[in-house]
């Protein structure tokens, strides 16, 4: 007899980067260097002061369980950064922490989504997106978006696809694969149409903090409808503790305590008083000091791979990505992704992660490497490319 | 325009104990004692050399993603735990490593559940059962229970509530709330039962190693098809980290991976890492002294809530809870469970947490908190019921 299997599993994809990763690692167990631009992780380690803020609070050993909403001194902690960062009034009592953004993404969508809900959803975009709607029994439906629109969806665009089964907008900004922002006015555009609809905005911020040439904004500084999805994984460096926050619309608080309960019953709480460091004076300098890191690696990789034939269409402004038309030096970039590990010993992730709209000829390019690796790794993929 | 809302969440309930808690602390803040016997977690802190395997390990600062099923020395660790205590072969590439058995439960869940599913659930059981069920858009089938079968379903139960509808069977062992144990024979009867119906068998493990006058034993060691959940929270002391495992039958490795990859991308790193300690002899003593003092707890306040009139229709063996019938003492728990907080400072949790059959004749009491608080606890019950 077959293993029962719910029918949402044969739609649900694994990351396609991951078996080129095993492949690196092969290659890396058989003493190849790897450069490693695929990985969606900064590689900076978690800022000193959060380390000794979590070093403190595990010292004494009593680990219990936090509110199922959170630390509440780190709800006001969040609500005050909003205010002070972003000129946006959140009150604590809207703010959830999850574990991860992973988390907030899936009580955002538990909360609102009935079985056969379509979810307009860019493409591409972060791959669990889609994979979350289906887990609660949504359906995915793909915003093909282009350079044109600097690979965001416009409104004329979603009020044109929205039907009568369409629950809400995901957006994100910056975005993940495509590094790219959405302006005020874009974001007020979206979310007048969603409004217009009783639908539902979901805007990604998971990369807030990480812009280049332009100042961080939130959404939440425009309107207070939406719900926000964010991390304290990227701009403040501390993936490997699974720690994220969900701003609610007011009205939704005591429903998504409920959820939160039976699908978490709190985050980790060594994270929740590391994350209470997170904000100090001392931690956003050393902060501050990595997003210009970050610029200028960003500055040297991207002439570096427009010399090398990489074409990008928009200039991206924020996260930690490039994503790269391939289409003038390979057929597909799942082929090209593999060459590139074999031969040049370097690791991109496909576009096919992110979605299926002209996913063959893109590849993503992390520069969560520092700048001489991120050179070396042009220089071999030149040597590559120069082979027959 | 109302807000758009999930029809879940018409279904999803909160924890009632939750609301006697707020009026718990409530009392607590204007200078009242509250006994507190409501509470499902240890009053131990984590174990020393737990936190000193979290606390090397946070200190260097690299707090990196785990691959998406956990630590390889983790789940190694696992396997060799359910080996030499357990005497039953379970390999690493089965365990999959989650953030607390509520991440467990719902990789369980989502990877069998369809729309429309039936899972039958013993009634009185843990709260979060039902409400992840109907979070993936399963049906709740209640199967009352008694003390008769000591509060666990029996196979001629389970194989007459069975229907065309029904995906699987959910039980826990020891159970919560009332603390009973499933014997080698009823596992493998229910497993068989099950089988027959090619359904799947869910068995909670998340109060393993808490056995009083019985060795503790797993499902695992009898047969390997079902899903089995456990926690690093409860034996282990290790509540706010928020770790859990689930283990999968042969054959759902790659789907459980590619489920954990989207809901968690990975469990909390130093939690892991702070697990990997969990094992070893040391921190094995210190939790069996602790085991030994929940014993006395409970052999303690056994008989002095049964001269109260509380009445323990039978015996349980495990956890840390006692199912009380409190139909002497109230005519409704919730009343009396009221009662208990404001007259004598002592919080409980009223049995329509856990389900509906015969929920209002039931308290559940936890003995999280030392002996002589709990003999406090009994006195001021008695001086209580001494008033008209």
């Amino acid at each position: 007899m077959p293993l029962p299997l719910a029918a949402r599993m044969h739609d649900i994809q694994p990351f396609h980067v991951m078996e080129l990763l095993r492949r690196a690692h092969e290659l890396e167990a058989q003493g190849r260097d790897i450069i490693h631009m695929e990985v969606g992780e900064p590689d900076f380690p978690t800022p000193q002061p959060v380390i000794e803020a979590a070093l403190r609070f595990t010292h004494g050993g009593r680990v219990a369980y936090t509110p199922a909403m959170g630390l509440p001194a780190l709800r006001e902690a969040i609500s005050a950064f909003y205010r002070t960062r972003f000129a946006a009034e959140v009150p604590a009592s809207r703010i959830v922490i999850t574990p991860g953004a992973s988390g907030a993404l899936m009580l955002a969508l538990a909360l609102t989504t009935d079985p056969g809900d379509e979810w307009l959803i860019p493409d591409p975009s972060y791959p669990c997106n889609r994979h979350l709607v289906r887990s609660f029994e949504g359906r995915n439906r793909a915003l093909p978006v282009t350079a044109e629109s600097r690979y965001q969806p416009t409104a004329a665009q979603v009020e044109h696809a929205w039907s009568a089964h369409t629950r809400g907008l995901m957006v994100a900004t910056p975005s993940n694969p495509t590094g790219t922002l959405l302006g005020p006015d874009e974001l007020l555009a979206l979310n007048h149409t969603c409004r217009r609809h009783n639908g539902v905005l979901i805007v990604d911020e998971i990369y807030q903090g990480l812009t280049y040439g332009v100042e961080s904004s939130s959404a939440l500084a425009l309107f207070d409808n939406a719900f926000v999805i964010n991390s304290f994984s990227k701009y403040f460096g501390m993936t490997g503790w699974r720690l994220g926050w969900l701003v609610v619309p007011a009205g939704y608080e005591r429903e998504v305590e409920k959820l939160s309960q039976h699908f978490f019953i709190a985050a980790s709480t060594p994270a929740q008083h590391a994350a209470l460091a997170a904000f100090g004076p001392d931690t956003l300098a050393i902060l501050e000091q990595r997003r210009t890191a970050f610029a200028e690696r960003r500055a040297a990789l991207l002439p570096a791979l427009r010399e090398l034939g990489f074409v990008l269409h928009t200039e991206p402004q924020g996260a930690f990505y490039l994503y790269a038309d391939i289409s003038g030096l390979a057929s597909d970039a799942e082929t090209l992704a593999r060459r590139l590990i074999e031969e040049a010993g370097v690791a991109t992730t496909p576009g096919l992660d992110f979605g299926q709209y002209r996913a063959t000829q893109h590849l993503r390019l992390a520069y969560t490497t520092d700048t001489p690796r991120l050179l070396e790794a042009c220089q071999r993929i030149a040597g590559m490319l120069a082979q027959p």
